[in-house]
C-alpha cells in the first residue's frame, strides 16, 4: 500500500460531506457514494464539496499548514448560490474535489484502502449487503460512528456473505462517534461546527486496531484504539442524548417552534433524564467490566466542556450552540437512536441481568409516538441481541466473540 | 335530615371555591375549609366568593332560575380589583355568600350533612386524619375527585382511627372527576369554564351510591351512580392526561413558554402516547370486570366532543381551548396524578399480571425528572396495593373490600 491510503465514503449526509471534503481538500484520492442519486446530484456537478467553517477552528481542522479561503462576497454564488443569506464575518471555506461521485457501489469501491462509512446506523445493514462482495485482502472499513454493535452487524452480514467461501483479510473498525459535529447546508456544501478531540476507534478482529490507526493517523490524528468493539459501542451517546431530548420536546418539534436543541431543548429536569438514561448504560457496561465513562465526562473528552453536571456540561459545550431542533421527530434521532442505539443496550441489560427503565421507557415511548404513523416495534425492529448472534451468550463468550470475529 | 342538605367544603382551590360559590350562590348553608389561613384570607374578609363564567354557560351551571349578574364596570373592583384587565363581554357573575371561612376543622366541619373533599389527591390522606375525629352518623363525606382509589385511602384512615371504638354510619364517597373544568382568577374569584355533563359517583359501602345520590340530586342532577369505587377510580381520566402532557411538555414548560395545555400542548404524537396510556388502564377495568370508557369516549360524555380519535377529540373540546400550561412541572399534574393516577394502575396492573409499560414510563420520567430537586421515588411514595390495604388480594377478595369497606 502507498504512503497515501485512497479512501472511499459511503454516504453524502452530515458525516459523509465533512469527511470526503475533508479527506480531499488536504489532498487524498477521494471517492463518494450516495444510495439516492437526486442528492447527490449537484455535488457531481461541481465535482466535489465546499467545506465552511469558522476561523476558530482552523487550527483543529487542518494538521498541516493549507490555503484556506476566507469566504468573501465574490465566493457566495459557489456557496451560496440559492440564497441572500448574510454571509458570517468569520466564516472560512475550503474545497474537496472529489473523484468519482456515483450511486454505483462497485465504481465507488474500486481501488480503495479505507472505507469510510459515514451513514445513519439504520443504513449499516444495507452498506454491508452491497459492501460484502466487492471487499479485499487488507482493505479497512470504519463505521463513523457504529452507534451500538454496528461493527458487529457489519462483520455478520459479511460473515454470511461469504459463508463457505473464502473470506478477504478485511478490518472491520467502528468510531465511537462521529468526528465532526457538522451539518450539510446547501445542495454542495457542509458546515463543521466542531471537531471532536479524541474518538475511540475499535476493530473487528480487535488487534487489527494497530493497523487501522496505522492507517489513518496523519488524516485523523484524534482517533485512539479501544480495546474492542464493546468500549465503542457502549461508549456511543448518540441514543442517551438524542431520544430523550427528542421525545420531551416532541410537542414543540410537532408544532415547528425553532430552537436550538441542546442549547434550549435541555432544560434542568430534561438533563436530569438524560443522567438517569445514561447512569443505565454505565451499568451496562460495568456489569460487561468494559471502560465506559459518563456522558458529562464524555463531553469534557470531547469538546473540553466543564460543568458540575451533564446540564452545565451541555451548556458550556460551544460545540451545541448552534445547532438547531429538528422539524419533525421523524427523524434520524429517533429512526437511528432508538433502534441502533438504546434498543441494543435494553437487550443486552436484559441478557446480562441489568435492568434499563429509563432506556426502555423512552424506547416505548417512541414506539407509542410513532404507532399511527408507522405501526412498528422499536423492540423488534432494532438490534437486539438476537440479531447480532449474541443471544444466549454469557460474558465471556461475548467478549471472544467481538474479539476475533468468529464464532469458532 | 332537613331538605337542604348543610355542606362543608374543604379546600379552597380551584375545585373547592368553585363547588362552594355555587352551592351559597343557590342558597346552600356552606363552610369552607382551607389548610393554610392565608389563602383563604381574602374571601373571608369579603365573606364569599366570586364566581364567574360565560353566558353561554348559565343554563348548564344553574338548574333553576337565578338572578345572574351581567358583568359590568361597576362590578369591576369586586371581581377584579387588583388589574386593568378587560373584562370579557359575555362574563357573568353570582356571588357565593360563605357562612364559615377557617383554617380549624371543627368549626368547619359542625352541624354539617355533606363534606365535599375538594383538594388534590396528595391530601386526601391529610384530610381523612383531619376529619376523622368529627365524622357523625349520616353524614356523606364526597372526594372531588377521588382519583384512584381516594375513597379507598380516606376509609382506611377512618377506620384505624376508629379502631377498637364505634365507628359513626358515615358514606365516604368518590367522584370520577371534578364538576367543572375551572380555574382560580383573583384571590376572591374562581371561573367556572365548563360544567361536565355526567360524573359517575360510587360509595363505600356501595349500597350507599344512591343515599349519596338522593342528598346531591337538586344540586347536582349531572351525578350518575356507579356500582362500586372501582369504577369511579379506575374511571379517572387526571393521571393519563395530565402526566404525559406535562412530560412531553417539560422543555416547554421550564423555559416559561406560555401555550395553552391541551390545545397546543397535545399534538397528533402526544395524543397516540396517551392513547396508549390510556389503554393500559382500560385493560386493567377489563382484568378486574369493571366497565371503563376510552379517554376519546369520555371527552364525548362528559363535554360532547367529538372526534374520530384521542388528538381530534381533545381539539373539540371547548373546555379546553382556554387552559394554560402550568408555570412549572413542579405542580400538581406531577405531584397529584404520578401518586394518585399512575402508581395506583400500575400497582394494580402487577397484582393482576397486567403490564403496564407505557405508565411505568411515566412514572420513572417523573421520578427521574424531579430527582435533583427532590429525590423521591413515585412509586414508593405513590398509593400502592400495599398502602390501600389491598396487597395479595385477588379481585373477587378487593371487589368484595370495595362493596363493604370492612376486610371481614
Amino acid at each position: 500500500m502507498k504512503s497515501k491510503p485512497k479512501f472511499a465514503v459511503l454516504g453524502a449526509g452530515h458525516g459523509g460531506r465533512a469527511i470526503a471534503a475533508y479527506l480531499a481538500a488536504i489532498g487524498h484520492d477521494v471517492t463518494l457514494f450516495n444510495r439516492t442519486p437526486e442528492n447527490i446530484q449537484t455535488i457531481k456537478q461541481t465535482g466535489g464539496i465546499f467545506l465552511t467553517f469558522t476561523a476558530d477552528l482552523e487550527e483543529h481542522l487542518f494538521p498541516t499548514d493549507m490555503e484556506v479561503h476566507k469566504l468573501g462576497r465574490r465566493h457566495e454564488h459557489l456557496l451560496f448560490p440559492e440564497t441572500e443569506k448574510i454571509v458570517e464575518e468569520d466564516l472560512r471555506y475550503i474545497f474537496g474535489k472529489i473523484k468519482t461521485i456515483s450511486s454505483d457501489i462497485e465504481k465507488v469501491l474500486k481501488d480503495r484502502d479505507i472505507i469510510m462509512v459515514a451513514v445513519p446506523a439504520r443504513g449499516h445493514r444495507y452498506m454491508a449487503e452491497k459492501c460484502a462482495p466487492y471487499l479485499k485482502d487488507g482493505q479497512l472499513v470504519l463505521l463513523n460512528p457504529g452507534r451500538c454493535f454496528g461493527a458487529l452487524e457489519f462483520c455478520e452480514i459479511v460473515n454470511d456473505y461469504y459463508e463457505g467461501k473464502k473470506k478477504p483479510d478485511v478490518t472491520i473498525a467502528e468510531a465511537q462517534t462521529l468526528i465532526y459535529a457538522c451539518r450539510r447546508t446547501k445542495p454542495r456544501n457542509v458546515r463543521i461546527f466542531a471537531v471532536k478531540n479524541s474518538v475511540g476507534l475499535a476493530a473487528i478482529p480487535s488487534k487489527n486496531a494497530s493497523h487501522a490507526m496505522g492507517l489513518l493517523k496523519d488524516v485523523y490524528p484524534q482517533f485512539t484504539p479501544k480495546d474492542s468493539v464493546l468500549e465503542t459501542s457502549l461508549g456511543n451517546l448518540g441514543g442517551i442524548f438524542h431520544v430523550p431530548t427528542t421525545i420531551l420536546n416532541a410537542t414543540r418539534i410537532d408544532m415547528r417552534h425553532n430552537f436550538r436543541y441542546y442549547a434550549e431543548g435541555i432544560t434542568k429536569h430534561a438533563a436530569s433524564i438524560i443522567e438517569d438514561v445514561d447512569k443505565e448504560r454505565m451499568a451496562i457496561a460495568r456489569a460487561m467490566d468494559v471502560e465506559a465513562i459518563s456522558a458529562r465526562r464524555w463531553l469534557h473528552q470531547t469538546y473540553d466542556s466543564e460543568g458540575a453536571d451533564l446540564y452545565e456540561a451541555i451548556r458550556n459545550t460551544y460545540a451545541y450552540r448552534k445547532i438547531e431542533s429538528p422539524k419533525t421527530i421523524n427523524h434520524r434521532y429517533i429512526w437511528e437512536d432508538v433502534p441502533t442505539g438504546l434498543v441494543p443496550l435494553s437487550s443486552l441489560g436484559k441478557q446480562l441481568d441489568v435492568s434499563t427503565p429509563m432506556i426502555d421507557s423512552f424506547i416505548h415511548l417512541a414506539t407509542s409516538a410513532f404507532k399511527k404513523d408507522f405501526n412498528i416495534d422499536f423492540f423488534k425492529i432494532g438490534r437486539t441481541m438476537e440479531k447480532l448472534g449474541l443471544a444466549g451468550m454469557n460474558i465471556d463468550e461475548i467478549k471472544k466473540f467481538v474479539k476475533t470475529g468468529n464464532r469458532n
